[in-house]
């Protein structure tokens, strides 16, 4: 499989609870389920997705770093360090791979603090509200990307 | 044709210049294509989209008023009414209709008085950067909703 | 009947909605009631009032300008104008009938972008939190304010 | 007398120099013109008020404490209070009588730091602007509620 | 007489009422005097001009987009929309024509909320404080730009 | 009974309507009730408490001031004072005694105004969000200091 | 003695512990031994003082109330009161004598919430920094008023 | 032993250098003292704590997450970590367990970027500024807690 | 030649540099050649202009004070200080001679430290954005002024 | 005469139109009759003035660099430059001399930019709002300090 | 080898990436082509380096507690965390190394975010926008002060 | 001498006073030994250095104006007006000489006025902290970079 049929979806802090924690704030769905319907999204484009999720902010800029170069985009939900990780906004400019920020609940209904994403400016555009959904409508924009059909 | 297979599509003041202006931040594609597209995407779900320009804000209040009991949906793209107008947020929270807020730019990356947004607290959430798709992933998006796939 | 015995009653953005709107928190009153409510209060002491509501800051200015020299005063729901309608202000502070602003709501126990009027300053003053009796207040003061029992 | 029928009248600090303290913004009328009206007002509806004036802080939270479950509402002007007394502000907020809190001058008009309230939040609503009328406006929504002509 | 020798002149919200409103701030001259001695001032030039005023955001953005692309310059008086009016903005930006601001007062000498342009970043420069001859001024300039006598 | 045995326990304004205020925040509990075990707790170390509550800031600045140079430390609940009062901050940085501050509930996680003390900073320390318990581990901390088991 | 003749001293919060509170920022004088010098040093003039401490925001109103029709002068030091109490403010506004703020240490250099006196824009002038020499310099200037000396 | 009967005690960065860091902020007593001082209070009432230190943001989400369901309490020094890890702050909202925030020394008399927790609200209390001994009032409170003698 | 007959024309720190500093943002013409131009235009009217620059603050304050008493107006191009020199600022409006702040560059399109002047609320108004023409709109001005053809 | 028994007076800018300037600010008298003035008081305790104005910061700085080892004490009133010039407040912070800032004015009653003092915290305090008694007072304040009298 | 002669060089989030990211704001030179330069510039001076890089702020924590007592001084490129990791902060506080903060580019010339270092208070000092030799200027800088001709 | 091969080292206000002022923050060494060593270090390159200090922001102005297109580097301690000369930041903006910006102390460890520069973003980069290694290090630097070893 060539790089360019390849995508990142990396989860940050917490999310591993998903389906477990405030499910009234984040829904019932877990995190396994939401990587199993995004690997069938990307197939049925003849795509493969990388799964990771890391409590780890190290690690997060690891992997960005690590497939930055080999991916055909990125789908990236920071979970907290949205609002504060200048490291992870620097690892997101610094590769070529296009990433897309993604968010399950619609971060400026929520706490001030909330708001205002650290790396919405580097990245390519913001999802945000939908759920599950955010990051099918992440992966549908990126396949499309790299088919070519947008500039 | 039922009311819960038609979606509003509402564009702010401006953009009914796109393709015209500043197209190094907004592109070439003209609002009528975007329009176009958008007809043919809901049609292809068996949806109806309704699409209306206004540069004037209480228009646009009028329209969100006059359809919000009736659509599936509406696809708001508040142009730069989203940074101010507290009337077209009131209009976006007192209609049952679910708003998506959407951007051709990446707002988050201009100027700082872009990045806040007085309408997204009220809408079920909100997508930017990505052209003329972030209209489509909003369409996908309520289509998606009013088929009953997403609580 | 002589201009010093009308009143002008504006209503703002999507105060139109009333009764339909949000009832918990603005209730179940329609606006046609409340205008029909201080249609009596006033015809009770020999007054008219005339009613608009408009979504269009620009029409509000214009009722402000072409009445404001002709009516012992106006009673102003701004709606969500109040927070940033300097024309609005601008509007009032130019014609020499004394405004009254007035609100639904407690405005000062919702959003913080609520508590803050650019119009009050401009106004004789500001009743807010009594429901439709915020409206009936303003009334009762203007009437006798025209009838010279006021300074 | 029942206590639904009995009102409270607190003015705070420096208002008993009404009618001798910079008469360009309050006026000439005397506080004790005020109370007498008031009674007069009240008495024509049946019922009954205790007026109250303190410079002391303390003293105004005794009397909110000592009256709130006992008045049918309580009209409150906190003067320089308004404006930093957060345990004036608690009173309010502790005792089941509806407060209107009210203010001779337009205070919305005049230094930046006499704009907020801290106790607006936790009243039912704020009326300002109307000289002494300010108090009797206050006085006829807290009958008219009291006489369950209001929810 | 060929697009290059017009000019559009723009006057916003309340400008009507020149003349009748606070003339101590505003003056004493009208609307109409102020046209009139800009169109002989621009006919001594062999230029036309154009004149409008409107309290409506949308129509000033709507006569912005219309004549944008086919006058030498536009004078604007945003009136008090300069201070918040993004869209007016985002419509002086869109255009090819060269805008010049111009205010009646001096607006750094007024309320602080009105030191602030919104405008003024995008226009080719701004003119406040010289009453009538603001436009004047502003007119001068662009018919020297047209003729080729600035870069 | 040495001095060095005694206690200082001073509760601010609204706390003497424990139980009955707004139970949902401050719990049902009585401030007799406090007081009571307070007296218990100390009594089992042979200590002696002094318990006062008022709702004057000049009351409680006495009371610091009376007791401050005699008892082994102080539990101040200021309440709402503790938002503003540097007059009580004054009173507790001049006495020699410890000063424990203490609130029922944790007032990080209520208004934002009230997460700042200014009283904190002269204190030695603060304890909040544990209901009246607040008020048993701050005794706790100053039998244990005053039998000189802390430095 | 004529009302010409007589100045009050005013010491708020916490004053009254002069010479025994955190004697490196306020000194080893005790306020007796102020009053004592400032009855001296009025009485060489022909003046007499009238000398008055206390800890309660309300008996500062009271005082300057009841003497600020009859003195020919306010030596006031708000001590704690300075930041925040515009009760204080509003009296010493609301009265004709002419009011001196003084305070023993250099407000300007400590805290920063120290910095901003909310009197001071109402008193005549500030002395600060100067230890009791700081009421001394303002009896000095009150004397020379009274007395004709100055406009 | 029940899980009901277990403590996670969870220190943050730098806090392994207590003792030999800066010990005129922190004293002279080392973690290891602390935490075998937390073991026998707790044994003295029939619980176990487990201990944990770590300079790694991700670490402390990770043993958060894997004891939140598990233990009657948590007792968290979040270190530096406390004034900007919004991750750690999800965490704790994330799990049943219930969360006392502490610090050794008191946060609010010193750098002001150190007054404000991003976890205090929402934990359920604070303690700080009792050196050691604001682990052990902590403790004592969750034992209470999880004995049932707490709501 | 009377007083009435002359302008004063003061260039503020580094103006000197013309042409040759950053000529993308100041242009290519040099002072020299701008004075020229102004003397020129001036003696048209029969004016004469005395210019100036200096790299000294206090220089500019002495010229305004020299000149404010005898000539018909004053062009001031205070440079970077602008932006903080309140000497300059209070200079201007010492002088009873009309000021009119220019600017070559559009000072509101620049940095944000750039946009706010401390000398426009006491200059007659404010020009910039035209380069060397902005000199000679306020030329047209003040001599337009002084020839009293403007109140 | 020995060191001990001089003192400097310095002016900043804009004081030498002391008489000539806003004198509904700055009252009549000019600078020269208050430097006479304060001759003859030092005169009168065996003391030497020397006085000096200047526009410029630097002029300022140096003399305080020549004087502040030489004299006994420094009276300064910075002018406009007592909000900006941190170079002033450091050469006070440099030299020996204790310094007195005055003002002729009640600068906390005048535009908020003037509330503010850069240098009043290195000085020794602060007097302001007594015209040319300002300097008096300073003066008494500095001959008592020199001759002993105070600490 | 001694330990005074051996200096630790810590490079933080995303250096590693040195000469492949944004070379434009970064350079081209790799980030082990620094660490040789340094090896080789500490040898000629008789030192040793050892260097280490980290993306996980964890790990740069634990390496200044490692070698913060064995090295006679640290170079500490923070990378993104400078702006807001308060644990570095508080490590390089623990420690008696003597910490200087380098950085490549000059963070005062970037974004708004970037000019603020939580960490230079506790530094000796910052070296900042001039490439490798920020690096290189340090290390001269702590061989100096190790060899004792620094105070 | 070739042009290429001088330095100019600039010292701003007060500098002059070095190892007599403040010594606990500037150290003992005298601004005349600091250029004697500069001297020094710089022949030993084959560099000449050029020293100057002043108290006037003009003078500095001057000098940066003048030696800007004639020398190989600017070593430039602002002193005080690093922190509000924005005539200082254009001139140093406008020549075309690399200008390092240096400080003896470390300016983020100080007051929080200090911390700010308005000067760094136009400077290559900034030193501070090291006593008069800090001018040492930027010498180094500018030698280095005129001597082409540097891009």
């Amino acid at each position: 499989m060539s790089v360019a049929k390849r995508l990142l979806v990396l989860h940050g802090p917490n999310l591993n609870l998903l389906g477990r924690r405030e499910p009234e704030v984040y829904g019932t769905t877990t995190l396994a389920e939401i990587d199993q319907r995004l690997q069938e999204l990307a197939q049925a484009h003849g795509f493969e997705v990388i799964c990771a999720q890391s409590n780890h902010e190290g690690e997060l800029v690891d992997l960005i770093q690590r497939y930055g170069w080999e991916v055909a985009g990125i789908i990236l939900n920071p979970g907290a360090l949205t609002h504060y990780s200048i490291a992870l906004r620097d690892a997101v400019a610094a590769v070529p791979a296009p990433v897309v920020e993604v968010h399950l609940s619609n971060i400026h209904a929520r706490e001030p603090f909330r708001h205002r994403s650290v790396i919405a400016p580097v990245a390519v555009g913001q999802i945000c509200g939908f759920g599950p959904m955010s990051y099918e409508l992440a992966l549908i924009y990126l396949v499309r990307r790299a088919e070519g059909a947008i500039g």
